[in-house]
């Protein structure tokens, strides 16, 4: 699918000394709460809502009408980046949420250790939900054992429990490769040669993998096999930098938020995770930087946690940090979720999430406060997430006229 | 076009037990009717109204801004399938205006008789608009003669006055058949086989069973030949049920509804007219479904015949039927239109049609009842047709998360 949108507003960006700051309160939209109220229409926020008073509010889509967002496409669209368009494979997400420092050669995958019984069929695709201690002992085992494929280096990590990632690099590796997992019990592994990929040469590098495991692996009673799924190439996008022409950089304390903020080129500063250093460190990071990215994460962590009073405190948070990051007086200031993540749920949701920019040339401020009701009827409208970036450039001086 | 929205919908669609009723109030959106307000505005309404507090109001597009739908792609677009791709040839469109029992190996078409001049040239394009009965008896006629070419069936129905159907059932038919009427007269009807379409096998049938009627109809002085067009196959889609995962069934009275109801494969259960019954049938066939579509002719009719009293009266039947409806607690009630047909065009209209959507996980409800200018400002915004039913998929459960 081609990006008409994000090329044409690469195609008029320009560069000056303007500073963006979009700050991410992970998660923040709500829905009532079975009619408690939104996290932010009950909190107590007096700085955010006099800032609302002199911003522009409104409502994004970060993918699209009625889709749930996860975090890796959920931020994609905030930077800019149609997550429809630009899609993140599993197994490079699953990289992404360690930190793993994949590089463009690279396929990723995500591997779940199996049990199977002496006829070769999984009893069990999870291996007991082994532990991570057991996880990293059997790993070790495979990495003693392995022979690499020529040419190809092998990366083996833990994620958690019976979970780890599997990582090949090499030249011209393709990810046109089979998921081994059969998704059910008393059934062998799949191979991961099989038609329409059976032209894939890396898939017979990772067949001969997979049956090396199986015989390091024999004599273990629980996680005897490894289950692979997700195979997916690093991508080849633009960078943030040269899209936008911003010299951009990230202030997160979370690994997955990181590592998709890699995925467009953007380096990351600081590892801030309270309101107060994340507000502090993006307000720093500001001198050296035409755009900072800061990521705040325990507004989306107490959704999930059906925690709203938690939610409300952690809003309340951000609203006494946010002066400091003010203090700094970035030209363009978004404040900004990456979807919502509403209590009552305990998930990621479909809601549209609020909008808050601080910026010149606006139509007056809008009023209600900074809360959804008061975004839905604020001056941006409701947009989709990959037109954030261009209406702060826009606001910044840094697009030019399309046509004469 | 491909259906990137509605193929990401289906492959995020899971079943649960959560009861979807649309029920489609059929042209009920409206204009101000040069002052005198919408019929929704003017009717007495304190049961939707009630309702409208509990739930999401918004406005959707049947197919783009600024376009009048038909009754088919209204009603595509209710069931999520976006018109502009999912396209209903006109041949195919007046089948199911006649509940004419169109089958995946059929190729339909629209006949109009016309009259001919001993040149052969067209004098009247509609044959004197022929009456109903004068229509049945020169179809009669023409059946009894005309030889079907080989593994063909050929069949024949009254629509009305000059108007008829044409249908031919066998195996690779194609309609890539040029269209007879030549749109003026005083010329000769036009070949069906002509450039690009001149590789088509069943143009050339269509041109012979056209040269027997000329001879079956010789006799005649009005009807004496058959103009044609729109031929279209039979839409080869995704049925409602595969795609959204839902288990679909139609409450409706008239044919055309039931008509677009199977062309996504969806059964028909029971053909209530009147807001009490469409309300009884669809609460009652919600005890075997997940998807009720339950529809109401008469907020169209009324509209058409340009009887805004009337339009308004049967709104506020509908709104004192609604109870039996919510008695039967839909898990998301939908209530809409296909499109909007103001009494003063008495026509369809390219007007936004109001949204009301009953839910669990709404922000609140919204305010100022059920009308036109309340759904401006509702919860849901002004979105497409074909969003509406993935919005209440996502209420009620039904969509897994995009991505990690």
């Amino acid at each position: 699918m081609e990006d008409t949108y994000g090329e044409l507003i690469g195609s008029l960006a320009k560069e000056n000394d303007k500073r963006i700051v979009l700050l991410v309160m992970d998660g923040v939209g709500d829905c009532d709460n079975d009619g408690r109220g939104t996290a932010l229409q009950i909190a107590n926020t007096p700085n955010l809502d006099k800032l609302a008073g002199q911003s522009a509010l409104g409502l994004h889509h970060p993918v699209g009408v009625a889709i749930t967002p996860g975090s890796g496409p959920g931020h994609l669209g905030l930077f800019g980046f149609d997550p429809l368009i630009y899609k993140v494979g599993r197994g490079v997400l699953s990289a992404l949420g360690i930190e793993f420092d994949l590089s463009p050669r690279d396929v990723a995958a995500r591997l779940n250790f199996c049990t199977l019984d002496a006829d070769g069929n999984v009893t069990d695709r999870r291996a007991g939900r082994i532990g991570d201690d057991e996880n990293r002992r059997v790993l070790d085992k495979i990495r003693a054992a392995l022979k690499p494929p020529a040419g190809v280096e092998v990366f083996l990590e833990t994620v958690s429990e019976h979970r780890a990632l599997l990582v090949l690099r090499g030249d011209d590796l393709d990810d046109n490769i089979g998921e081994t997992d059969p998704q059910v019990v008393g059934v062998q592994p799949l191979s991961p040669i099989r038609a329409p990929h059976d032209t894939s040469p890396t898939a017979k590098i990772v067949a001969d993998i997979i049956e090396q495991v199986r015989t390091i692996l024999a004599d273990e009673t629980k996680a005897n096999m490894i289950l692979a799924r997700g195979f997916a190439k690093y991508p080849n996008w633009p960078t943030f930098a040269e899209r936008f022409k911003l010299k951009p950089t990230a202030v997160a304390g979370y690994p997955m938020y990181r590592g998709v903020a890699r995925l467009v080129g953007m380096p990351i500063l600081s590892q801030p995770t309270t309101a107060e250093d994340v507000c502090k460190e993006a307000a720093a990071a500001m001198a050296d930087h035409t755009f900072v990215f800061a990521h705040f994460k325990y507004t989306d962590k107490t959704g999930e946690d059906g925690d709203l009073a938690g939610k409300v405190q952690r809003i309340e948070e951000m609203d006494a940090a946010i002066g400091t990051l003010l203090a700094a007086k970035p030209d363009v200031l978004i404040i900004t979720g990456d979807h919502s993540t509403p209590p009552s749920l305990m998930a990621h949701s479909w809601h549209p999430v609020p909008i808050l920019m601080k910026a010149p040339s606006l139509r007056g401020g809008d009023s209600g406060g900074f809360n959804e009701i008061a975004c839905l009827a604020g001056q941006i409208g409701t947009i989709h997430a990959n037109q954030i970036i261009p209406l702060a450039m826009a606001h910044a001086g840094k697009l030019d006229k399309f046509g004469a």
